[in-house]
């Protein structure tokens, strides 16, 4: 299991040095809700160990990311009422990435949003955090 | 190993019925640069096998389209001096899945760029095909 710097927001999640609204846990992954959302539900899938981005991962992390991500989507894909979702992944500040830890987002799509690969969406608020987990989360279960 | 539906259009570039510019081809999957790119270099990963989207193919299938994705990434990052590379796949077509065929785009970005999620780019010209096909084949040997 490697470390992320001291100073990186997702090892501190991680860490629970910093708080975040969990969607689910287990022991390669962690998926919380996105704070700058692109959409209601807008969900953020890493792995436990660290990795910069995509590329410096172990296939096996890699593999526990991408089963988290199929087994999140349809439960925020219903909880969200979404038509669709889009899944992504941004290696490099000029791809967009903002944290530099490694993370897979899940964003439920609507034929008209404007969802953005670059504008982060507007903070999200603790009413409505509160509510999107635990629609996603009873969708879970 | 499962067939697309006839008239799927990724089904029909896979048998030849249809041209691509091919970037890499292996047994389990297939590459090829997107005809409506976001940007220079945009290209597609799918499996061999048919599946209309992420939450249908099998681990392995899942497994060896991610492994040509991150083959590919460092080599169109660098044949398209690109400073970072979004990585994403669409689930329905109010995500903007144009193809109902799983496909993951590689799409190589600039810091200033207008990359979008849901307008497709400009058509691909031949010229600009070739040239960016030998680009970034030249980083894969």
């Amino acid at each position: 299991m490697k470390e992320a710097p001291a100073d990186n927001i997702f090892g501190k999640i991680l860490r629970r040095e910093l708080p975040s609204w969990e969607i689910h846990s287990d022991e390669l992954s962690y998926a919380f809700l996105d704070i700058f959302p692109q959409s209601e539900g807008h969900t953020l899938v890493i792995p436990r160990s660290y990795s910069e981005n995509i590329l410096e991962c172990s296939t096996e992390e890699l593999a526990a990311c991408m089963a988290t991500v199929r087994r999140l989507m349809p439960a925020v894909r219903r909880a969200m009422g979404a038509g669709g979702i889009t899944v992504l992944t941004n290696t490099g500040i000029e791809a967009g990435q903002s944290v530099p830890y490694l993370h897979f987002h899940i964003i439920p799509r609507h034929g008209s949003d404007k969802v953005s690969l670059y504008t982060p969406g507007a903070m999200l608020q603790e009413e409505d955090a509160r509510r999107i987990q635990q629609a996603i989360r009873a969708e879970l279960h």
